[in-house]
Parts: C-alpha cells; structure tokens; sequence
C-alpha cells in the first residue's frame, strides 16, 4: 500500500456508470505526483492516508464492483514529513 | 487513478479482435509519457481525463472482455494546470 | 495500453511450458527500456504498435492460459516520433 | 517480489473493515521509498525482506479476502547492503 | 515481460507457507534494481532470462497457488549487452 497525502476533492459529473456516486479525492505522493482514489473512510484534506490498488481496490468498497484501481484503506494516526524524507 | 489529458485520437486498423471497434484515444501523463486508453465517455482533445487500469479497465466497459488495460473513467469538470503543478 | 517499438525477435528455446510456441518480440518503450511481448499480430521490426498487460494480455490471444504480461494489441497505421517527443 | 527493509510499525485506528487486525509495517524500498504492507511472518524493524505485490498479497494471507497489495512474503537470512549498491 | 540477469540465489529460510520451497532467484534489471523471483527453469547465475509479472507468474508454476507476482519464464539464447544499452 502507498502513503499519501489528501489534496482536494475531485468534481467529476461526467463519468462511466461503474463508479456510482463514490466520493473521489485527489492524492500526492510522495514523490508528489497525483492520482485519484475512491474514498471510502472521509478523509480529510492535508491528512496522510495510505491506499490499495489493483484489484484489492475494488474489493474493499461495499460494493466491489465500483471501477476503481485506487482506494484509501484508512487514515495513518500520526505521520512526520520528516520520517518521509529521512 | 491515474490524471491524464487526451492529446488525439489513434488510428490503428490491425488490432487484435478483443479490442473490437473501441474508440482509442492517446492520452498524455503529467510526466509527459504517452499511452492509449479506450474511451467510452466520448473525451475531447485537450480534455483532462482520469482512467482506472488493470482489471478495472476492462469492467469499466459495456462488453467487459475487451482486452484494454487501460480506460477513460470520466471527464474532469476543472483542472487548473496550476494544480498539477504546485 | 503503451506505445512500443519492435526491435527484434527474441529466440529462447528454453522457456517454461505455458509460453507455447508464441512469437515472441523485443519491444522498446519511449523511454528506451526493453521488454517482451508475444505478438498474435505480425508485428515487423521497426513498426510501432500498442501493448496490454497484466491479465488483458492472456485474454488476447488464441488460448488464454498463456503466460505472458504484455501482448502486442495492434500495429498503429500512422506515428511520428516527433509527437511522442512533442 | 521486491527487497525492501522494515522501517517502522504503522498505527493506523481508523481503517477499512476488509484489512482486519494484520500488522501492518512501513517498508523502505531500495530507491528509499515508502510504502505499507500486511506482516504475517513478524518482522522486526530494520530486517530485510522480500514481498509480493497485486492479487498474490491477498493470498498470502489466512484470511485471502484482506484488502492488501504488499504483503511480506519472507525475511532474507543474510543481505549485504552493498550487494544492492552493486 | 522483463529482461533480467540473474545475480544470485536467495537463501531465505523463514518464509510464508504459500511459498513452497521454490528456488528463489535475485534478478537484476537493466536499469540495476534488484528483485526476488521464483525459478521453474534452472537459470545459473550469469544467465540473461526474461520474466512475467503479475498473476500470470503464479500460472507458470506447477502449482499455480504459490505466492510469487514475478516468476522467470525463459532463458535467452543469446544477448548481448550492447543491444540492451543500443
């Protein structure tokens, strides 16, 4: 799983019917490139997060056939920039 | 999810018979790389995309056994080059 | 699915069982890192073509418990390096 | 599978049903990166492992439906960081 | 599929049960990463092999439930180095 960080949300109207109605956010990584998740636990803006891809992604959503292949797996308690960059 | 913008459309007459007479489009990555999505959403060029790959990419389509590994998810409704950037 | 070059055929008589008697072809990526596909298509050295991977590349050919990870999808009609530098 | 070195436990409360109670441990790669994965062989901090990534994690598991995509697969007996500088 | 040197064997003796007792290779990629991979064919130290990743690596063993996501499929006949740095 990869460690990343909440940027914003996504607004997306315009999208194939197998995401339904899921909340999307936007992630950077580490090394500051961004992607989209499926956000099944409401994480908020700025928090660290770690996430699941391929197909674990899809399975930790209730309802498993929600196109995804990137979804938060839950909420890091406490995380230091500085642990990411020593 | 991966962040992309539809750069043009590909012409490719000899295909594989799993890709039947999908639309492909070539999408250009926030690193610049180039790659071939199928598009089911009917994105513009110059339009930022977001595309879900693996075995999502092919459940994110009407006939699920077309053989792409890669697909348009939706048409994001804002994207400030900016925010890529930053 | 990503954009390729065929550089040659690759000979190995020594493979394991689920490879079958597949061609197999060198391909080179935009950045210049090569790999292997099989080629259901014909691919000539030189010409550009489209690659899937993971499972979609089983599901590609004639029978799909073949082992391979990236399959040439098709031959692309028409590429100029300069957009893929563009 | 990839070779990586166990960095740090992740206390992480607030997560996905389908993770469970797995262990979960901060990895660092050889390029110096971090990610999390589920330990069911107990490593401890500072150990070199390998790991298994995509559908292989969650059978790694008992429990093969936890929503992982990195699980710690083995810890190597002996690995001379300058046989990965090399 | 990758093309890889293999470097050395990986002694490995606490490992998880969905292992086996594989022979375990340590591959080196063209661009110097290292990586573990499961060995069905006797490749020696030395050898150029390409390798599948992904699920298709479990289907290349005999007993498709072992946990690996990289697995050797074949040696080459012949490379040379100067072809992978042309």
């Amino acid at each position: 799983m990869e460690i990343m960080r909440v940027k914003d949300e996504l607004v997306c109207t315009r999208r194939v019917p197998g995401l339904g109605s899921e909340d999307l956010r936007i992630l950077e990584s580490q090394s500051g490139a961004l992607s989209v998740a499926v956000d099944p636990v409401g994480a908020p803006a700025g928090s660290w997060v770690f996430t699941t891809s391929g197909s674990a992604a899809r399975y930790a959503l209730k309802n498993p056939e929600t196109l995804t292949d990137l979804t938060i797996c839950g909420i890091i308690d406490q995380w230091e920039v500085t642990a990411a960059e020593g």
